[in-house]
């Protein structure tokens, strides 16, 4: 075989595997967002952030990585972690474009409640992810009630994944 | 190193390469079912099942892409959707065998339902799949309600993973 | 290009597809853990664990597979599949280290009641694994309910993902 096809195949190879390396990143990513906000750790819950990213969960929206990391101190946020609480993040919907990617996913918060624990929230996410200096992070996050309403609905279009 | 050594150390990289690319296919294929089913898009469901395949939920079963497609319009569907509802699936167990596979889950209907979202169908899901020219997908899935039956205990089964 | 080139590009697609197929090798093991115990298959549950690995859930820790495959058997077990129920562990956030892996999720224990399902357990996990002869096994799992104990915190910490 000329040594020319190897390099070729090679190539290939290697654009594929960071292609496969990233999707697993973002998983990892969003994997990381329950255990970051149910320990109450705003700086890890802030470093998923990119530095002027956003998350834009039906109230005021945060702007900015800090301001991200800063909800874990909400006392809805307090009080829920007190009584024991778990995000679960659903297996993400992954759409790779180069250095940028959408990840669509559900989220549910899990509540401590008598004998059991409840869904006190269930809701539709569109993520939109950037690869950085520090890997990837995200640059919006949309989070939406799964309450009846479109604007949840139009988090999970199938329509419009490229980012 | 002779460029024998090479070309074969190649090619076992690119017949395991295409395996990750498989396993994380999958993935993505059964991360869309839920945004396909809960924004009612039944083009978007149906193109997750190849065109001779079937979908079995313990009702009558449904038989041909179309038909599953057309389960975004079942009056029990439009209701949950209407209320807000999360189709979550579980991270499957995908075992790969060639150009086929099977994929194993828990799949949960989230309904809202007063100040939280209640479970209102918790059931085990198995899923074979095929490699065709438009990439994979499902040829029979296999739901049933996690009620106590023996019906849904089987399909869980990792006796007969193999596709 | 030279020969050396080629070789030392194939090494480092090898080596970081090897972390590849260790981390999905490993979201495989996590997806086969409720199928193994929800259809009480002591031997499959017994063989997600080394040899000599643990689980320890808050009761009495169970020490080496054949004891973890064991829990099948007792009664609270029993009883929750005779009435349906699903082990749902989350995707999990896995950090690798040579031989070694840590992995970290949630895991829910949802159970028919009436007319829908509730979540009886909602826990922290904390997965110590090894690759060994057979592939990858449990080497510890450390497991708390989400009650607001700092207990079951200390399982999400991202602090010290190392293994």
């Amino acid at each position: 075989m000329a040594d020319t096809d190897l390099t070729a195949r090679l190539a290939a190879l290697e654009s594929r595997q960071r292609a496969l390396e990233d999707e697993l990143a973002i998983m990892r990513l969003i994997a990381s967002y329950g255990p970051a906000v149910d320990t109450r750790n705003a700086q890890a819950t802030a470093a998923l952030w990119a530095e002027d990213g956003s998350y834009d969960f039906g109230g005021p929206r945060l702007d900015g990585a800090k301001a991200v990391g800063a909800l874990v101190d909400l006392d809805t946020h307090r009080d829920f972690v007190a009584r024991g609480c778990a995000h679960v993040l659903s297996l993400p919907l992954v759409t790779l474009d180069g250095d940028r990617a959408t990840a669509i996913c559900y989220s549910q918060v899990l509540v401590a409640d008598g004998d059991g624990w409840r869904a006190a929230r269930v809701s539709a996410n569109r993520i939109h992810l950037a690869r950085g200096a520090g890997g990837w992070r995200i640059i919006t996050r949309e989070t939406r009630l799964l309450d009846g309403s479109e604007a949840a609905r139009a988090l999970l279009s199938l329509e419009k994944e490229a980012p």
